[in-house]
């Protein structure tokens, strides 16, 4: 075993479960899987592909949530373990930088990530077509929406948790208006969250068939002492439909659009019920991560078949291992993504 | 008639010839046209979609020029009266902001337009995929690649000729990486040509039959009393493909992302057999237009069936007055464009 570090803060009370004796990959799934099941709260159907953070000692969630009338918008839950939540009744209302409100047409697929003391939410939007909004708050009361940082389409906007080179630093995935059967992640940097550039490549879609059609980032990539591990999903398409599974790579710490390592098979792929069967079979879709740099112990939350959120947990030393272990990284992965 | 101001240089040598008794349209087509025929330098086996702009009291032109092995490059041309060109053999070598070369591995539908005292190309290269690229000169001899502005995909870039608000102001076309059977015009900004932001919706394609599939800026914006003159292309969809013509519409000097009027019909459509038949029939692209203050005079560069360039002739009265008589603005067109 390696011994990479995390460079992170500690997280004592990470949900975690040991890894159980059977389990062939480097990700295990909670046992007591999905942790959130169908109508979770009033007017909403299902909740999944959705973001946890560490907040005042316990933890805050930006959920997805399918409204019974099939668009989706954005709920806070609060949780003292990670596992249980409480939600807020009414979805997240946003106001504009005056303090006017300023909401959405709709609002899937967040991510939620702090950068120095504010957190920002990013979920794709409606801005004559998909794209990618984006909002901050301090205290989880006021959420301000910023500039949308891109021209439509684009999805799976996922912010670096640090500014790097003085930039925020934003992966996302151009993308049509449907259901995009291709995709790439790039890079985009900005000084002050409205104006971005400097836009990279950073990986294409897969040679391995598992992620042969398109991928987009997942979780906020994770500082360690190998560079910038993320989590993100891949898509392969068959005769009945797409089919999303969990893939990892290590993206270089000082110019993350070069990739150091990306893992050639997935780590972890559509097995159980609430993965297999829902609204959309057989997706699961990373979209945050917990980790704790002392013990190394990682909590991904995902979604599930668009239905339900699951948790799975690895180490960051087994995974960079796996990583490691399976490498796949190819040519154009490896350079600087400009053109 | 109105008397409409155009706030820009006098263009004395502006080519020219007076309406036709027997025109129809606001516009009329030079005589002579096609005035780029086939085979117009060696290894090149067609110019068209191409910009016009004038240098030391003659013209400069970059040329979209299909090379005979079919991959579209830019060429540099020079001309006394702005309709017999001579053309550099060699395409435009353009370096990054080190002076090493840079070229892209295409460039197709330049547009040139002078920002202070900088010229401007933009074009569509390749970015893993089509997306906009901008080289700028201040000599037409080396020619210096700046950060592309946008992630892919993207299109028909337009720089408006002066900063508007301090920042400078990008007209482009969210796309696809194929032919594109969609397309709304958008408006970015950028403090530094580096970093884009501030994206604000323009206008939709149109309900419209000639304009039904999608749109895309043609011309640099014409600075007017009336607001900005754009000129543009709107494409339409029949059982044998595309059809290109060309629309106009007044955007607001101030916040050129409202549209103040815009023509209901087309001002220019295939009728020619220049226009009609070629590599792609049927298109009439603009990418260029000369102005005269003094007179009013518009001289108007379109590209012709991907084959040809032509010129056409309207004045700024005459244009003007035939937008807002055939008044075609929408509510969606009217409002600022966020969401």
């Amino acid at each position: 075993m390696s011994n990479v570090k995390i460079i992170a803060d500690n997280l004592p009370n990470i949900p975690w479960q040991d890894k159980p004796e059977n389990c062939v990959g480097p990700v295990w799934r909670y046992s007591e899987n999905p942790i959130i099941g169908r109508n979770p709260l009033k007017g909403v159907a299902r909740i999944f592909n959705s973001a946890v953070v560490p907040y005042q000692g316990e933890f805050i969630g930006v959920f997805r949530g399918e409204q019974t009338n099939g668009i989706p918008y954005l709920y806070l839950g609060h949780s003292k373990d990670a596992i249980h939540w409480n939600y807020e009744p009414d979805k997240i209302s946003f106001v504009n930088e005056k303090g006017e409100p300023y909401m959405p047409r709709y609002a899937y697929d967040p991510r939620l990530i702090k950068v120095e003391d504010t957190y920002y939410i990013i979920w794709c939007t409606d801005f004559y077509g998909a794209a990618l909004g984006i909002a901050k708050t301090t205290d989880f009361k006021k959420f301000v929406r910023l500039e949308n940082p891109f021209l439509p389409f684009n999805r799976n906007g996922v912010l670096f948790p640090r500014k790097i080179n003085n930039n925020f630093a934003l992966l996302s995935r151009p993308s049509d208006s449907g259901h995009t059967p291709f995709g790439d992640v790039f890079l985009s940097e900005s000084p002050d969250m409205v104006y971005w550039g400097k836009h990279r490549h950073v990986m294409a879609k897969g040679s391995q068939w598992w992620q042969s059609l398109k991928i987009g980032g997942g979780a906020a990539p994770i500082e360690t002492s190998e560079g910038w591990l993320l989590f993100y999903h891949g898509v392969t398409g068959t005769c009945n439909g797409y089919v999303y599974s969990m893939g990892a790579c290590i993206l270089d710490i000082d110019n993350p659009s070069i990739v150091k390592h990306r893992c050639d098979t997935f780590i972890l792929t559509p097995e159980e019920w609430y993965e297999e069967r829902g609204f959309v079979a057989n997706v699961v879709f990373p979209c945050a991560a917990l980790t704790d740099a002392k013990t190394g112990r990682i909590a991904i939350y995902y979604g599930a078949a668009d239905s339900y959120v699951g948790l799975a947990f690895t180490t960051v030393d087994e995974i960079v291992d796996y990583i490691k272990a399976n490498e796949g990284t190819s040519e154009d992965d490896r350079n600087y993504g400009v053109m």
